[in-house]
């Protein structure tokens, strides 16, 4: 008797991104609700961004827009019970947690490592942005950080993240969080529940 | 015994606005679930994407957005059980039967005026900047299309449409759906049941 593998959700992020915060906080809890296995894809907005001449966020570049989100965000924390405080410093860069992200995407501890980089940008109002911060994390994971940050120096992992912003970039993804099952992209915190019901159909 | 007024929820929308749609069809029942009156609010995307320096539509002048919301409309519709036809002329100027709708915002045919002009564009794909379109709907509405058409250019109605497209701009809405409970703004029809909520409570 063969088994069928559990079907998955493939899951682009990245930790600047305020709405792929509320995802990263539920979507293991979420698809394990449907029996789906989430891969987690980091990936780099800025490039994307430039792509489409764009300096910055459009939350910073559209006035009303990003005037309306941060109220969003507020409504939606308390809608998901998710811990929130508005950064100071918005969109905050965070290539130094992202490349180890990037470099390990398919550790076991990748989601409890990508929850605790969320929360301390959306929630703690933290600078992210440093080895001593992704050291900090890995050690409180109970890994050997010194060995981890050298597998992601490694000529074989090195480029992951870059190598991931592009791959997001033949595919069309446009911003963060984006959703991939069995080749369908969903867009958008709000299409997490579609895209896992998608998946476990 | 005084009694209190039901709860309302101010419905800000253009018949061009794929995503309008979706409200448009669905907000009646989904308002009257929640015991809370529908105030409908046409007005004028355009001058607003223009005063962000925008020519047309978002969904056309950034190529992967637009070809994703496509798929998404698709998806939302089935969800929705709405019929769905991608219309071949997008953004449809709707000047006419919007100039209409503002005009006679308050009357008590609204409601059905709207969905039909939103399926026309949405699933129908029939060009609807007519004045034959206009008097065609109000007549199979049981209505006195001529004289609903004169009170829509009476001096007293005429600008109803460029008035409340300046009150939307000065609001800060940037899209559309865009829905008002209490002062407070939610965006997309994505919100419409937060909306509800919140109007409810």
């Amino acid at each position: 008797m063969s088994s069928t593998p559990p079907p998955e959700i493939e899951f682009w992020f990245e930790f600047g991104s305020n709405y792929s915060y509320l995802s990263a906080m539920r979507i293991e809890a979420a698809a394990s609700r449907h029996g789906v296995v989430v891969r987690w894809k980091p990936f780099l907005l800025g490039p994307i961004f430039q792509s489409f001449g764009w300096s910055t966020s459009p939350f910073v570049l559209q006035k009303e827009k990003g005037a309306y989100m941060w109220k969003d965000m507020e409504r939606q924390c308390a809608k998901y019970t998710l811990p929130w405080r508005r950064p100071s410093v918005f969109p905050r860069a965070a290539t130094w947690p992202m490349k180890v992200a990037a470099a390990h995407a398919d550790a076991p501890w990748i989601a409890r490592y990508c929850r605790i980089f969320m929360t301390k940008n959306f929630a703690l109002d933290e600078d992210i942005n440093s080895i001593e911060q992704v050291t900090g994390v890995l050690t409180g994971l109970g890994l050997d950080a010194q060995a981890v940050w050298e597998q992601a120096q490694s000529d074989a992992r090195r480029n992951s993240l870059r190598e991931a912003t592009a791959i997001a970039q033949q595919r069309g993804l446009f911003g963060a969080p984006t959703f991939f099952v069995r080749g369908e992209m969903f867009w958008g915190n709000d299409r997490l529940d579609d895209a896992l019901a998608f998946a476990a159909a």
